[in-house]
């Protein structure tokens, strides 16, 4: 199903589906199929997700509620063929099984294959899953692509509805929960050779520019003593960095310096003004305010003792999503049940539940990926692990069903 | 003098006179109206050298030996007016001082206004001085400007004579020394509130690509004990460099990174490769080849530890001149007579001396400029200082007659 969906592309090189193009709109039409063929009743919502509906098959007080799954079927340029793809494909034999096997279900699961994970196409991120959340910013469909082409008019040539936008949302009392299987994305499970991995929570994260202004000089005739290096000032607070991040280890820290421009930029001339980014993230918002606070005393005292300036300027920031402890109780019961190690870790990407948590509790599934590789056409999950990640899936849905009905409590 | 050289210029919006320019040919025509002022004999070499000759004025065993005082009157784009210029007036004014003093001179003085010292306008530097020192290497001749106007061809238009090129060089003997004013171009004596300096050696300098090589990821999911990042590692060698520099005081060592590249360059991913320069200079070789060895080894234990590869890649380096003792202490006696310190420094900057040194023995005296700011239109020497350093340059000259009329002996 995979490769089938990869063949799905916006162009002839590789794999890239954005959200709205033509690609997307016969990916979701397959992906409808197959939740058509797996017995769901199926339907696209206004923002272009793909919604297949499994009733509830055991009597209770589920009345309208729904267990939500799903991920997302738009793809980064030059995609991999797992990201996103896997928790669809997951969801839909997860479904398929659950009927087959005949599970007693006290409420009913709704697949979700979203459209705007990857924000790549519009200056816009998680649109689809916002709107089924109701949290969708209005002003987000005006929002327009390299073309010029309002998402507005995208969705309208989609199919969708941007009318309807607002009202596509849940009711609150109607979500159970979310969940989401989805490759790491990462080196963890794999480097400890476990398949599956229970999310934590989806990083909170928060980007800068620091700029460091010193002064210029000849590289030949400035003592080292009389320098104001905005390059060498910056090579120390990128060690603080590194050095912040390591002793958030507990709290799963990670802090990256990607972008970096030092000028003038002559081989033999001083540097004057650097300018580097920082992306750092944890696995609570706590500790990653902290080490902000933190790193900004830390650059205040190297640029003081260095005859520098700095200044740190924030361009981004999301919070954390927590995983919900009984979801997560829920993957560790099955990986349990599967003889696989209760392995908890954060979610550094961000993902549909941090939309999806404006609307109902969110748990998430790992599994390992080869070489941590993701983005990337060398993107690889084994058949295996993806088989034992069902498996996982449909074991927490049992779990989940088994507690609603032994508590007749479904919340 | 010197604000009416900086008429000459290639630009209406700046200072700038390239070698061989029309701004070049009409401040060397000046240069040489004053020489024959100060009564000299004056004419221009095959390289465009202006070339002011004072015969001697006391009997001796002199013969055919000159003592040679000069610098250069090209500039770099967006040039100040002393860089060059100061030593060739200074020149001057000494000779037409020594002149009017009637001091008796066992050896004759040949000023020179060399060029080509910068480098800027042909892919070459110091061919005008290489000429006269008799190390020119002939296919500098056929470098091309960015406009592919050969060197050769210049010269010609300039109405010098490239065929002569060979034949323009001083013999050995004739040779007696080579003296230089200059500016400092960096800010030691006017940190230490001197107005002179007396140079050491003119630093030899070498000039590294330094190539780390990790692996990409992404900034979210990459645990920091997995990461292999290649802008973390140039950080810890960037430290190091400085440390290493900073370690070399005693020999005025410098060390710059004044160039880096980060790649793929993206606020969310790991620097997989990253390049950087490395510019490091000192008064001797020894400890810069000592220095560069040490950082050899640093980088690949700071490589060795954080799992990337790093390659040192040397694409330029000149070895160290230094400055004859008896030069230096005929600045220094000067200096003394003036009343002033006795301050020896190394030039972290190249000069002419730099090519002068393969045919006579080389003496520098450095003026304070504000602020150590050079090639810059803010270049600023005083009145005072500079008038101090010409009454040095001729006492230095008187001290260097005086040493060969008493010792009968001109070398």
């Amino acid at each position: 199903m995979l490769a089938e969906l990869a063949a799905f592309s916006d162009s002839d090189a590789n794999l890239t589906r954005l959200y709205l193009s033509p690609a997307h709109r016969a990916a979701a039409d397959r992906v409808a199929e197959w939740m058509r063929e797996a017995g769901l009743d199926v339907g696209f919502d206004a923002l272009g997700t793909v919604r297949g509906r499994l009733k509830p098959t055991a009597a209770g007080r589920a009345g309208n509620r729904r267990l939500l799954i799903g991920s997302h079927i738009d793809t980064v340029v030059d995609a991999g063929r797992y990201d996103g793809m896997l928790g669809v494909v997951a969801g839909i034999l997860a479904a398929e099984e659950l009927r087959s096997r005949s599970i007693d279900l006290p409420f009913g699961i709704d697949l979700l294959a979203f459209g705007d994970e990857e924000g790549v196409r519009f200056p816009t991120t998680l649109v689809s899953s916002s709107a089924v959340a109701g949290c969708l910013v209005p002003s987000d469909l005006d929002a327009r692509d390299a073309d010029g082409v309002s998402l507005r008019d995208a969705l309208q040539a989609f199919g969708g509805d941007p009318q309807a936008a607002a009202s596509t949302a849940y009711a609150r009392d109607e979500a159970l929960a979310y969940l989401e299987v989805h490759i790491e994305q990462g080196p963890v499970l794999e480097a400890e050779g476990l398949p599956l991995g229970i999310v934590t929570s989806i990083a909170g994260q928060s980007r800068f520019s620091i700029t460091v202004t010193g002064e210029a000089g000849h590289a030949g005739t400035v003592p080292m003593t009389l320098r104001r290096d905005a390059l060498a000032a910056s090579a120390e607070m990128m060690l603080a960095i590194e050095d912040v991040a390591r002793a958030g280890g507990a709290h799963q820290m990670v802090a990256t310096v990607g972008r970096l421009a030092a000028k003038p930029g002559a081989v033999n001339v001083i540097p004057a003004d650097v300018t580097f980014t920082l992306d750092i993230r944890a696995d609570a918002d706590a500790p990653r305010l902290a080490a902000i606070a933190e790193l900004d005393a830390r650059f205040r005292a190297i640029a003081g003792r260095r005859g520098v300036s700095v200044a740190m300027e924030k361009f981004y920031e999301s919070p954390t999503t927590p995983c919900a402890p009984r979801l997560q109780e829920a993957f560790a019961g099955a990986a349990r049940d599967l003889g696989l190690a209760d392995r908890r870790l954060a979610s550094g990407a961000g993902h549909d539940g941090h939309a999806m948590h404006h609307l109902t509790d969110v748990g998430m599934l790992f599994v390992r990926c080869r070489g941590g590789i993701s983005h990337n056409p060398a993107e690889h999950a084994t058949i295996d692990d993806m088989g034992l990640a069902v498996e996982a899936l449909i074991k927490a849905v049992e779990r989940l069903a088994a507690d609603a009905a032994s508590s007749g409590d479904l919340t």
